[in-house]
C-alpha cells in the first residue's frame, strides 16, 4: 500500500478520514489516485491533506524488492533484445534485477506470471505490446506494484502511462521518402490490424500519398503478420500484379526481408529493379544485403523511459505525461533508389 | 549454506565433526563439495557422514528466492534472445523468474551485479560466454549460490557445469557439405582466436579438408570477430583473391550475412556465383536472402539444459555430467549450390 496509518508524529489516514467523513479505505483510494471515487468526496479529501500537510510521498515504506518485471507475449522477435537492453541498462545502474517472462498470449501464463510474482515481490512491471486486462491490472494496483505499457496494442482501456512511437508520422515520412525518389506507385505489407501501431502507420502512407495529391490503390495494399512469410507472400502478390509497384513499403523490418526474398525470387534486384522500406530499424537491418532503408523506432530508448517510470511510480511520484510517444526517425541506406 | 546443524533428530555436523576431530567448517567444506580440504580428512568425514546416515540432499532449507539470474557479456547478440527463451521456458513452468543482466565485459560491471545480486538472492546463476574470474566463483560458493556456464569462452579455471555445442562437428559437417557440392576452394571466416569455440570450428573446417586429401591454404582463412563488419571485410578479402574461393564458411551467421554483403558488392550472387555457409542458426537464417544454408546451435535448448542444471544443484542434486556439449546440425538452406 501507498500509505501506512502509523507513522508516528505525522496526522494518520484515520484522522482524515474521520474529518471527512469517509471511510479509511477511501481517503486510501484518493491518495492512491484511483478513479472509484467521487469528485466531491476527492476534492474535499485533498483539501483535508493538504491542510494537515500530509506527506504524500514519504509516506512510502515497502522495502525495494529490488527487481522490474518485463512482460513480453512472445520472445520470438528480434526486438525483444532492444527493449530489454533498454529496460537492463536502468535497472542495473539503480542496482536492480530486470525479470523477463513471455506470456505466450495465454490468459493461464498470465497468471502463472502473476502467481510467481505474488511469492517474490517486485518494484514495478512494464507489459510489452500485451492487452493488460482489467482484471491483472485491478490484481497489480491491489498489490500497489507500479505499471507502465510499451507500445500498447490498442488504446488501453485501463490508465497506466505508456510508451510508444509515432508510428503515424513514421509511415509518413517513408513514403515521403518513396515519392521524393519519384516513385509513384507504392505497395505497402500493413501489420495485423488489431494493433493500433499497423493502423496508425497505414494511414502514415495515406496520408502522404495524399498530400502529394494521390490516392492508396486498394490492390497495392497486402495484409501482413509482422513476420518474415507475410512480408514475403506480400511481397510476390505485389510483384505478380499486372501493373505493379516500384517501391514496396513494409510495415516492419523482418516483413521487409520477406519482400526481399520476393524479390529475388522474381530473380530481380532491390533497389535497381525495386526499393523497399522496412520499419523498426532492427539491429539485422544493417545486416541485410543491401541494409535496409527503415524507419527507427527507438526501442532501447523507450525500454529505457518505460523502466524510469515505473520506477519514479514505485518512488511515488506523479508521472506528468503519462502517454508518451518518442520520435520515429528515417534511416536511409540501400534498399532505397529513384525509380528507374 | 548447504547445511543446517540445528536439524532436530538428525546427526547434526557438530558431531560429526567432533567425531571426526575437524572443525564444523571443515565438515561444512567436505558436505559442499569444495577443494580446499585434505583427501584424507575428506575421506574421515565422508565415511562418518554415510555411518550415521547423513541426509544431505535433505538438509537444504534455504527458502528459494523465486530466480534464476543469467548474466550475458553483452545484450548486443540477436542469439542472446535464443538463450532467455530457453531459460525462461524453464523458470516461468517452475514458478520462477529470469533474472536478464549484462556485464559488458567490465569487472567494476560484474562487481556491482554481485552487490545487487547480494541484496536480493537467487537461486542460480548461468553465466553465457563470459569468463567467470574464479574471485567471482568463490564468492558465489561462499553465498552457495550453484553456477553453471554456457558456451565457456575458454576451459574454466574453475569447476562449473558447463553447456556447449559441437563446435568442431559443426566445422567439419559444414565444409563436408560443401566439398559434397563440388567446392575445392572454400574460405573461412574465423570467430576471435581467444574463444574456444571459434577454435574448434576452425579446427573442423581443416578436419573436413584433410579427410578429403586436401590441406588448407592460409591465404583462404580470414580472421573475424563474429560480427557483421568483420564477415564483410573478410568476404571482400577472399573475392579480391587472384584465385578467389567457390563458397566461404563464415563461423557465425552474422559474418555469413557480412560475406552476403561482400559478393553483392561485386555484382555476383550468392549462390549462383558462390556458397555461403553459416553458423548458429539464428532466427535471421531463415529470413536472409536467400535462406542460409548454416550449423545449428541448439542456443534455445542450452538455454533450457542450463537453467535445469542450476536448479538441480539448488536442490542438492549432483550433475553426473558437468561438461556437455549439444549436438550441432547442419540446416541446409538456399545459399550452397554445386560448384558451377
Amino acid at each position: 500500500m501507498l500509505v501506512t496509518v502509523d507513522d508516528p508524529g505525522r496526522v494518520t489516514i484515520t484522522a482524515i478520514a474521520r474529518q471527512a467523513g469517509v471511510s479509511v479505505p477511501t481517503v486510501s483510494r484518493v491518495l492512491n489516485g484511483r478513479s472509484d471515487v467521487s469528485p466531491r468526496t476527492r476534492e474535499r479529501v485533498e483539501e483535508l491533506l493538504r491542510e494537515h500537510g500530509y506527506r504524500r510521498r514519504a509516506s512510502r515504506k515497502r522495502p525495494s524488492a529490488g527487481l522490474i518485471d518485463l512482460v513480453f507475449d512472445d520472445l520470438d522477435s528480434p526486438w525483444a533484445v532492444e527493449i530489454i537492453r533498454g529496460v537492463e541498462e536502468v535497472a542495473h545502474s539503480t542496482g536492480m534485477g530486470t525479470v523477463v517472462s513471455a506470456i505466450h498470449g495465454q490468459p493461464a501464463s498470465a497468471r502463472q506470471w502473476l502467481q510467481n510474482l505474488r511469492a517474490r515481490a517486485t518494484d514495478g512491471v512494464i507489459f510489452v505490446t500485451s492487452d493488460v486486462t482489467p482484471p491483472l491490472h485491478a490484481e497489480l494496483r491491489r498489490l500497489a506494484i507500479p505499471l507502465a505499457v510499451i507500445d500498447p496494442a490498442g488504446v488501453p482501456a485501463i490508465d497506466v502511462p505508456t510508451i510508444g512511437a509515432t508510428n503515424w508520422a513514421g509511415g509518413l515520412t517513408a513514403t515521403e521518402h518513396l515519392l521524393s525518389l519519384g516513385h509513384r506507385r507504392i505497395g505497402f505489407i500493413a501489420g495485423p490490424t488489431r494493433l493500433l501501431c499497423s493502423r496508425a502507420r497505414l494511414d502514415g502512407y495515406g496520408a502522404a500519398l495524399a498530400a502529394a495529391g494521390r490516392q492508396a490503390d486498394p490492390a497495392l495494399v497486402r495484409p501482413g503478420d509482422f513476420h518474415h512469410e507475410s512480408g514475403c507472400a506480400g511481397g510476390e502478390a505485389l510483384l505478380d500484379l499486372a501493373d505493379p509497384p516500384t517501391a514496396i513499403f513494409a510495415a516492419s523490418d523482418q516483413m521487409a526481408f520477406g519482400a526481399y526474398e520476393a524479390v529475388r525470387r522474381r530473380g530481380l534486384r532491390v533497389p535497381d529493379d525495386i526499393s523497399v522500406v522496412g520499419f523498426d530499424d532492427l539491429p539485422e537491418s544493417r545486416w541485410a544485403s543491401p541494409p535496409l532503408t527503415t524507419v527507427r523506432q527507438p526501442l532501447t530508448e523507450m525500454g529505457l523511459l518505460a523502466a524510469r517510470t515505473v520506477l519514479r511510480m514505485a518512488a511515488g511520484e506523479e508521472i506528468e505525461t503519462p502517454k508518451v510517444e518518442l520520435a520515429t526517425e528515417l534511416v536511409v541506406r540501400h534498399s532505397t533508389a529513384p525509380v528507374s
